[in-house]
């Protein structure tokens, strides 16, 4: 065999996925921002085809047969690592859908979609019993995929691993535990302290012009590159990438409160600059792509919370944003804006939550996913689970099942095992801030200085560059020299919260 | 065999095709008006996959036993009509393409794309020695090609034949001849005339923005509907059907010339409102398109022209534009206004033209490839030609070859045979503006009082509906009860520019 012809065939048939893949995102991209209302059931019947098509792919005979000849040792030992990796990630996915009846996935499949609009119903008169029988078919589902795909440890180990490889039940319950001992306590403290922020001129009238003007100004500052992206308006912000070259982000405006745009647009941003300085030959492989969704997290989170909501952070752009502004902050001093941006205030609804509290956001879904899967917690239960573990550890309980059980998309979409990958971020942003500290200096001080090129240099050549090179835990490993260590993410936030609480 | 079963699964197999036209469209539009500017190249190898594959299911064993096996007349007999034409359709694509080696397909699809960047290189230079070499050899492989397919008559049938099926050179000399005799003496009276319209006021400073409301406010009054398409910014405009709910267009806008955006707008309004009427029951088929080139012209020139630069529609909108424009027409008569959008002036590039010289452009293409089919004319005497014939018909020639021989990029792209299909595009459209007179009454008339809609239901109740369900010829005759006479095009010309020209 001419191993390097057989690598150059297989790599065009993994681009030709790739190709699937790139219409898939425009399409999805265009009907979030641009596409005219008519017509929406005959876009989704034609994603519904490419979908097919390139799920198609990777199952094939002649994938198996690629995957077989690819993988022989000696054969193995000859590829470019580029051909190595694409031959191990197809191979996850080979194995992972082959298992899978075809009928079943297609029955999944309308499953999902089916479910989608009966939580949307359900959500909007707050009545879970309408949604409960198409979740509890959706976790049977998932059961049985376990039981296909086999599980070490826990079966819920199982579903944690397609989004973040290597991360385990056992491993989450020790750092969540932490998270829990430590979070809850200090949220009380804060919600009992004296000296909160006052926030009443948050909710003047911005206009959202004006206020995309400023975002687009941040992004250039923070390194995001226009020549290979854009940004549009949409209903909820995404970060897509098209290809190589095309990494387009979305912002929501609200104009009566300009944090959802400014902060959502350097959360997109984060996500976006990743993308974009993915190693070149990479491209049009499914490598191409950052390593996991926790690993991406930890990006996002890290331009939003640890640069845009940093006090340097402001005190290098407070005056431009009066510039873009109306007015509003003529009378506000930094430092009451600075508090006010980052208030701490237990709430019900986790995509609106604080970086401090929005684990314990978190916590609640890992705990009650664990349980579901372990067979240990009916869908009959849930409602009630679920309030009593927010009063528990927020002090809050839902008034109704529209904000409580009811208000996240994902179990309707099927994805379980997805949640907890939005903490890790967090703990691994943290552990990225405090290697970058010793590797440069003080990000205070690198951010007042704006040497934000500085800091992307070092994110792209610890994390950005490999893609999907490398596994989650293998980054945070070798970039940070030690495993996932959630002792830096409570450190920063008990340090940032003391200070703008005036707590002991 | 099954005959409605067998023919849902050939439904199903070309709707997937259809999938990759639709992704290729979105790809295509994108790119002219959204796309970043880096990663074009990854763009363009992406829709070379995707088209490949479309090519690939065109000429596939499956595509033949699907044609072979609903062609037997018994189980056509059993199609439904949308069955049947589109296996037609699929047949004539098939025959086409299985008779092109691959090997020679791709090197053309290959000398194409480089022989457009070779153009416009050239164009720019005003070098034609720098294209002739790849001229050369468009011109050779679409010999070959012709040899492949067969012809009757002349060798250029089977290119015309392309774009506008059923149309022949005999056909073509016998009204090009007419228009001809009629148009260059028309034109030069029209040159001495001592009545020329003032344009002065035309070219003054227009805001874009207040030129893109003006645009959309007339878009809606035509009846162009904004629930299934959009409007947008681009370098060369163009109409984009993405699929059957969703029919773009696009504009550019010169802020000196608020014609460009009016009148070009108009125009792919025009092309959009027939994609928009083609019926339902077509989507996801290739039926759901325009019938061929011309016809779809014949709709584009009609709002273009017949409405857009109609005298009623200014006496109805011109206090509009008045209002959207900043000033520049507060002193012109409306009769002045309307005299001056109709300006004839022999110029050296087509896509400038005013109505009346239009066709004399295209004439100047027709003879010249039809001479090259026959082998009567060589690449090398092609500027000459080119010049002598501009000075003959429309009595100006070209100082460089740049605004000459290589101001198109057609045939770069190797479409020979295409252009014909503008100038009978006119010839239909004023046959068809006959019949609506005769059926509903004079188009004045039902322009100035608005009566859009029942100009666009006459139109979509004989040529739009259709798509592809009928040939170009078959809706000509059906719907106006004549075969193509380019008697109403002469007449509809003359009366107009003997009005505005105040010649006897």
């Amino acid at each position: 065999m001419d191993v390097k012809q057989k690598e150059r065939d297989f790599l065009q048939y993994v681009r030709k996925m790739e190709s699937y893949q790139e219409a898939l995102n425009l399409m999805y991209w265009d009907l979030r921002t641009k596409a005219p209302k008519n017509g929406m059931d005959h876009r989704a019947e034609t994603i519904g085809v490419l979908s097919a098509e390139w799920f198609q792919m990777s199952v094939s005979d002649e994938m198996k047969n690629f995957l077989d000849e690819l993988s022989e040792s000696d054969v193995f030992a000859k590829l470019s690592r580029v051909g190595q990796k694409t031959v191990q990630l197809c191979k996850e996915d080979y194995v992972k859908n082959v298992k899978i009846p075809k009928e079943e996935y297609q029955a999944y499949a309308v499953l999902q979609s089916k479910s989608e609009t009966v939580w949307e119903e359900a959500k909007e008169k707050a009545d879970f019993e309408r949604f409960a029988p198409y979740l509890k078919k959706l976790i049977e589902f998932n059961k049985k995929f376990i039981s296909y795909w086999g599980f070490k440890g826990h079966p819920y180990n199982t579903l944690l691993d397609h989004y973040e490889p290597g991360v385990t039940v056992e491993m989450l319950d020790k750092v969540f535990n932490q998270l829990k001992e430590q979070f809850i306590p200090f949220v009380d403290q804060i919600v009992e302290s004296e000296h909160k922020p006052d926030t009443s001129f948050l909710y003047q009238k911005f206009q959202k012009k004006q206020q995309r003007e400023f975002s687009k100004f941040l992004l250039k500052e923070i390194g995001y590159n226009f020549d290979a992206g854009r940004l549009d308006d949409t209903v909820h912000p995404f970060e897509i990438k098209i290809h190589h070259g095309d990494v387009r982000i979305t912002a929501k405006y609200d104009e009566y409160d300009f944090r959802t745009a400014v902060f959502g647009t350097i959360h997109e941003g984060g996500h976006a600059i990743y993308e974009q300085n993915i190693a070149g030959h990479l491209a049009g492989t499914p490598l191409d792509e950052g390593a996991s969704m926790g690993i991406h997290e930890s990006q996002s989170l890290f331009y939003e919370n640890m640069i845009g909501r940093n006090y340097s952070f402001w005190k290098r752009y407070y005056q431009k944003l009066k510039q873009y502004s109306p007015g509003q902050f003529e009378h506000v001093a930094l430092d009451d804006f600075y508090r006010a941006v980052n208030e701490v205030k237990p709430s019900l609804i986790r995509i609106e939550a604080d970086e401090l509290t929005y684990s314990l956001h978190i916590i609640v879904r890992y705990e009650i996913e664990k349980l579901l899967f372990e067979g240990a917690l009916s869908v009959e239960e849930l409602p009630h689970v679920w309030n009593e573990k927010y009063k528990q550890y927020l002090g809050i309980a839902p008034d109704h099942d529209g904000n409580g059980i009811l208000q996240d998309v994902h179990w309707a979409g099927g994805s379980f095992g997805y949640f907890p990958s939005y903490a890790l971020g967090y703990m691994y942003a943290a552990q990225f801030k405090q290697k970058i500290e010793t590797d440069l200096s003080d990000l205070d001080q690198l951010i007042e200085n704006g040497e934000f090129a500085a800091i992307r240099s070092w994110l792209s050549k610890h994390i950005h560059q490999y893609g999907k090179m490398k596994k989650p835990l293998e980054i945070v490993m070798e970039a940070t020299g030690e495993p996932l260590n959630p002792t830096y993410f409570i450190q920063y936030l008990e340090q940032k919260y003391k200070d703008i609480y005036r707590l002991k």
